[in-house]
């Protein structure tokens, strides 16, 4: 997996699919290829399909479910995700929770299949236990300020430097922040703290002009990393 | 909702997405139109648009999560499955039960998003109950023979006309009746016994030639009704 | 079951154990006695022993696991509760839903093991649909307004009518009405459109002198009944 | 927490409640006494009162729910179980798992209150991760050898003696070993390879004399470490 800079994710807003979805990721792609930085998108099982087609950003699930292949409906598997196009999952996001052996079972199954993978967890205590099982990246966010629009960097930097202290006895795994990123100081903030990247998902999706959100955030990131 | 002859619910198995799942959907989409019966697949969220797209037939998803558009990781949507070209979904299938409260908001929004709706049961003690909530149709399937190639037709007929004395008391909801269905003759039988059509799986999924085994099936339904 | 006048849900509020769940137990035990009304204690699975043995009200558990004896850890079976001396149970409360095969499974073996049942909900549509399951009784109670202090009663009277005007169709089972009853008006006002007892919770358990609370509820059912 | 040597689960099988539930603990009890050794007992929650008055072994419940007082009807929680007498859970069974946000929060609340607390997983990779939490213990048992009669011990000694190597990283956390133990050379062995003790269920609940087999396990035990 390449460093995480900015991992956005879709959710299940309006336009998060659909045309609306494909607009969106198509202006987010724009922005990616004029900064030269990656961006990845984590959209709903059904687009999963059309946005690998559609734009070249790496596409993510926002879910996996802890099933093999067999009698499982409504199942979303590992296997389905990537043949649909998929490069990777988030597990574990605070909308939708799974156990520590699914999460074990799951990052089994995805190293397999060559996915990448993003657990997310919302304290720093759980960067280690979490980090033993060697996902790629993982995704703290305190769940109080999700979509909160106050950022984890500004409210809570003891959250993300904890973390990092934290991550560094798995040093293979990405640390990634969020939780209220609204622009580009909380992002600028959240690299210098040591995170890897951030991810986001209301500030773009609910922004008048996504792209323009996304142009904000890259930006904050290129700062804290040129300022290394 | 057109009478659901024959629904084929492609669960998880390995064939049910990707180029397999392309290649069983156009096989039987090839059976269907020869015998000008309409067969309904249910499939993979990944795979709804893909399919929808692919094939002429109707295409459903396999379950709805109960949220409305907003922040919902991990969600499929009634409005999603929509977008993506589903005219259905099955809903409170046996390998994924929702609450009963779950079931009523889903049908509300499905009604007013012009989707069919089939809610799965397990018991003819539930067809009244669901049907007052006014689905398209319920498919009742006794769990212990889902699967077990012993069908419900042969083994427990009682089931199936006890489902149909039961949904008369909602007479604008269709029976479906499932679970062991193996040849043309139980399909036969489901209906000779009342029920509008048959729900099947693992008889198509997991069949050698699984174009012939839907033939055969479409074959037991005509002459059933014919006889009717 | 007698007529449901008064159901009081212990939930897991501080005081609904230990010492102070047997002495508040005494204290509405007292009124009850002094108002020849019975007021039946729906409390915590630790606490059903206990309260059966120190007070004569109805004692209910608050849930039970659609489980039969075996290898379940953590289950509160149907047996369990009627051996440590519970009359009843509510089920598929607003905090701890189950599903309708559930409600169905319990339903079944309570009947079996002659414990009294009270299925909650969150909407008239499902009165009729729990209702044919025959319940001993329905509590219908607004999620919105559950513990808001807000009555059903003043500010949603028209779901008590229109559940009242269903359980018609069920007549051998009871309407509760419930969600934010606060005074004995409340009370009087439910009783009045037709339920035939009131669900409480908060208003009780939080209140400085809750034999007060309970004595203000029992007077306002008795002068709907009297009046009636 | 003592060393552990032996968990006796007393699931929900038919004699781990009421008169039966206290005779089967009585007998254990008097066993318990003769070898001065001191056995667990995990019960159902409707029986912790009971039980911690009537015999003088630790009473554990089987779960603990991970919610806070307050309004949550049904929910077991750490206080309730405390004020029962009990002096410490399991949490996560297999037969009832929870998340691992929801283990961490409740061993917090668990050594505020001074409850001791036993963990279970199925697989050794978990070891440290859950070991990283702090619980009093982990129980380790392979899934698909519980209640099958074929011990962990000889089945998959493996398991044990990598869960013996994990646990080391984390040397205040008992392991406990389980599944399948049927007899005092499966406790023995366990021991030998390097566990604190062994946990058990239906060897000993599914007994025509469980104090019989109860007797043979500390034996076992007992050799065991003698022979340490």
């Amino acid at each position: 997996m390449k460093k995480p800079i900015l991992i956005i994710n879709f959710k299940a807003y309006d336009n998060a699919f659909g045309k609306k979805g494909i607009d969106i990721a198509k202006k987010i792609e724009k922005i990616s290829i004029e900064y030269s930085t990656e961006v990845t998108l984590s959209v709903p099982a059904t687009m999963i399909s059309t946005l690998s087609q559609e734009v070249s950003l790496p596409i993510y699930a926002q879910h996996i479910d802890d099933v093999d292949l067999g009698a499982h409906t409504g199942a979303i598997t590992a296997e389905m995700i990537k043949e649909a196009g998929a490069k990777g999952s988030l597990l574990n996001h605070s909308e939708k929770r799974i156990r520590l052996d699914q999460i074990h079972n799951a990052l089994t199954k995805m190293k397999k299949l060559g996915l990448e993978s993003v657990v997310c967890i919302d304290r720093y205590e759980l960067v280690n236990p979490i980090g033993l099982l060697q996902p790629d990246s993982i995704l703290i966010e305190p769940p109080e300020l999700i979509g909160s629009g106050i950022s984890v960097s500004k409210a809570k930097p003891e959250v993300i430097t904890k973390a990092v202290d934290e991550i560094k006895k798995t040093p293979s795994v990405y640390l990634i922040a969020g939780a209220g990123i609204s622009n580009g100081d909380d992002v600028y903030t959240a690299i210098k703290l040591g995170s890897a990247g951030i991810g986001v998902a209301s500030a773009v999706m609910k922004a008048k002009e996504p792209e323009k959100v996304v142009e904000e955030f890259i930006k904050g990131a290129l700062r804290a990393i040129e300022n290394g």
